[in-house]
């Protein structure tokens, strides 16, 4: 039949811990509108998909209606694209297995898809970012948490069951520092922001060495960064530790997959040098051989307030359309 | 490594019969910059190779320089991307099997990437326009040739020697119209430029009825459906028989593919309602009963002048990156 | 967790209109066991489910147990691999949309998968036949009905929605011979069956040539090919028109698809070079030049009772094991 | 064209260290006919060659002939499937990067595909073993050395440059045991052969426990193993250990790959319950909770004897065929 209308955006959503992005996403990548609520006002899981998808409808209708949108993708911590859920998420409000995918369809009779942030996050670099024309690379978020996915032959790997990419979970040391999984000695622990924070901590205390760091109640992340590039020698060893260990996961990540390229994102990453360096000169040391030199290690080129939404855009754009009315 | 640089440019090259544009072509479909000359001045092959890699070295210095661009990607009539090569074009002034992208290769140290037309709008739609999200589509040329490519699966179906698609050169009717290739009765002598004219032609000598098409020296299907446009009853008749044979070719094309839509492109597809109203009639009729009324019959969405250049963008992201300083 | 139990067996079940076939096949395609039962003794469709699911279970039981076997795959008449079902058979007993997949999987407590004959026996081909090794072939079944199926970068192309391969009901001849879908002058009203009784009909009528087929009440293509064997020169005339519109529609789908090879199968082919031969030369008068004398036709490697359950048993290898107990 | 030879066997070869086994294999992977000579009886590399073509074409000759061979695949230490060669293998007698795909094509006349031990055990357990079905699993080698392969969404993950699975290459122990990489503490140097027998001398100096390894001169992982069967307890410690640490990287490339399985290959292996229940054990301490008693560890369910000669038919129907002679 001939087809007049073109359904050429979608509704990319960041369903964050603390803040819910939604926008309308065309085929390019533009952002066509956007808003966004706190995620933390709706503690049942009912009253959050009737808000979001109540929002979603009303952006929508004030920008080019129902018939001009494809699909919705969702970006959530926990996300699984192969069952829809959200999968048991430790930070979440919401326990258990939430089946996000078929609640938000039902209410917006939109094909509706879900992923989870660093699968996501790899589908955004893939189409408008720093991974655009590789088949094969490792995206890394690191910020809370630690995740990853990889590329493989041009495809998100997956895993028999969705769950793929638990590199942050993978042990660095042995009855080492308590993770929020139940494990001990996770990367994570040691390289997202509360493990920055505790090497921060524990080399406080094992020194008398004066440093900016001592004495702020309310240490973050970026405070620290922001001290290693007044010079702070604690601040910057902090960071040194970090992405020591940072350095052997992804070396010993990339002997496994040989990517083209190592994809750094999250909040941890805008150390920058003072991350990237010691990262850099461990991977190089620790890698096999026959790729030393020659793995790209880049961060995102997107912009931070619309890396996530995008990436849900791409995966929005992954299932089949399908609408209530036909 | 660590890696500052990014490219995340091409150049898109769109090798025409007339004209050569080429273009540079950013992540999102975004053209930088670009230019065009006449293809016509360079009957030696030689020759031609050597402007265009002159001029493309030009545009690119003059943009951001070499360090900023990451492949470049040629759409030629003809072109063969499984080989590089232009294979045996009937039109072209270059006879035999060029070597269009090693050619390229070594004067730019760049990778190139050749591909047809039709494949190269094929990727263009799927990457920037109506097929977007398609994973089974049909992208059909229809100006001075006929060429079709389809996507199976998500992924360009080119076939076992690259040369898939050549629907135009179907046969329409035994012992019919002769056809460029040597052939009798192809679909391409029925409905692409010169198919529209003797289209015309006929009618004009079957019948006395007056008609704006009479003592035009130089009928164009342009102007043809401009007289549609003025309720001319013989130029409508042109493009309702035109219309009627291209919806008996797709209905039979869609029959085997079963694609999620069929996309028009080229400059007979301009005629609009004149052509695509008996078209799909046609293709109702024609097409197997379990997907009739399913297949959306579109066109393009991509504007003319970018059309090419951004498909032979996407191309150009296709291949493995490759620089002679490395 | 230590798996010792090896799930190395499925079952393959043909569901042919007059018989149903199933066996327990190995990974390297060896039957370990066979049986079958008349379809035609079970009128409904729950009776027919039923009793297969019964005799199945009785023939695991017989042969290593329910532990043994990993999936059920299933060659029927109208079946579509992505809905599970048999879609509106014009031929079989169970009117409209027979959710086939679904309700074996119900009573056996195994993941079963449906497809249709010519996608299977593509399968088949590819995994144990004369397809082996090849990303791009074309696979046609000539019997009662003209069905296809072709493999685009080693994957079968099913399309949207499934559907696709239906060359057997592109138009030869507009208005020509009636044909069961419909719709008239379908290449499967002269090349399969019926149509090649139709084309003896058709030239005993319209000579008076003596013929060994003139006065046989129960004519078959089978009886028109020994007749051919024995120099009957109508009988052989008969193939050769057949031959004729299978090598223009072969022809015409080769310069589409460009495959490696195309396989034919089916109980027409028997007829062996009285149609192989005529094929092959419209074939190459008709196929794009730049393809002409470079595809291979070729007939099946398999065994005609062992073709359709092995390549029901591939079939049942692509999807995901599922267990009622666990 | 018609075409009534059909190629449907192809070379399988497995390059040793020691021994050098070749193969006929046909489409079911069946050996029709094998033979092997030592290796080490060709320290220069074009006299490999040389007789590797010779003695390929001596058994193609005594077994259907050169027109009944498709391809040639071949299994080699540090083989490489994106350049077809043999890539600075640090046991080999030939050094550097050895173009062994075409220097075995100029002699063979046809189509040569070479590929690791891992890839090809892989590609052999995914076409005739314990892998069959499944789109994501990792293959394991534990012999001399510690490679492995995964599967992604079908496809064997081999990497942006054809060197992924270097798992045997990742770190255990910072500063730990020389692995003859050039690094330390390398899995390899704890799991592999040398790793077990290591192991083994440490526990040995480390206690004055009676043992059966005690004075043995030619102590290997088999006579280790026998040992544990008499209920040797620092035989069983030996394993043990050999065993925990393996759990450890499994369970953490598990958390990364999320596979159906683990195929468990190679000499080590063999020591059965004394290493898989440690192992195991390990694993599923260590592995990502959501996927906690999820993933399947298996042996190969292929015979010793044939396990490389089969994967390596397998990678030789993966290349396009080619004849000398068309």
């Amino acid at each position: 039949m001939i087809q007049n209308i073109l359904k050429q955006k979608v509704v990319g959503v960041d369903l964050g811990y603390e803040k819910t992005t939604y926008a309308i996403v065309d085929v390019r990548g533009n952002e066509v509108a956007k808003a966004d609520f706190p995620t933390t006002d709706y503690p049942d899981i009912n009253a959050y998909i009737s808000h979001l998808s109540n929002k979603i409808v009303e952006l929508v209708e004030a920008n080019g209606g129902y018939e001009s949108i494809r699909s919705v993708g969702i970006s959530s911590p926990s996300g699984n694209y192969l069952t829809g859920c959200i999968e048991y998420s430790p930070n979440l409000p919401w326990k258990g297995q939430i089946p996000l995918a078929a609640m938000m369809r039902d209410r917006l009779g939109l094909a509706v898809a879900v992923g989870n942030d660093a699968h996501v996050r790899a589908l955004g670099e893939s189409a408008f970012g720093s991974a655009h024309g590789m088949k094969d690379f490792i995206l890394v978020v690191l910020g809370h948490g630690f995740g990853s996915c990889f590329f493989s032959n041009g495809h998100p790997h997956l895993g028999y069951a969705g769950f793929a990419g638990e590199i942050g979970h993978n042990c660095y040391k042995v009855d080492g520092r308590s993770c929020g999984c139940g494990h001990k000695g996770c990367y994570e622990s040691y390289c997202a922001g509360r493990g920055v924070l505790q090497t921060a901590e524990e080399l406080l205390a094992a020194s008398d060495e004066p440093s900016l760091m001592r004495g702020v109640s309310d240490l973050t992340p970026k405070l620290i960064s922001d001290f290693c590039d007044q010079g702070d020698r604690l601040a910057i060893e902090v960071y040194r530790r970090t992405g020591e260990i940072l350095g052997f996961i992804l070396g010993n990540y990339a002997s496994v997959i040989n990517p083209e390229a190592i994809i750094l994102t999250g909040g941890i990453t805008k150390a920058g040098k003072w991350l990237l360096e010691p990262t850099n000169e461990t991977f190089e040391k620790v890698v096999f051989h026959n790729i030393e030199g020659k793995v790209k290690i880049l961060t995102s080129s997107l912009a931070d307030e619309e890396r996530d939404v995008l990436g849900a855009s791409v995966l929005a754009w992954s299932v089949k359309e399908y609408s209530l009315f036909k």
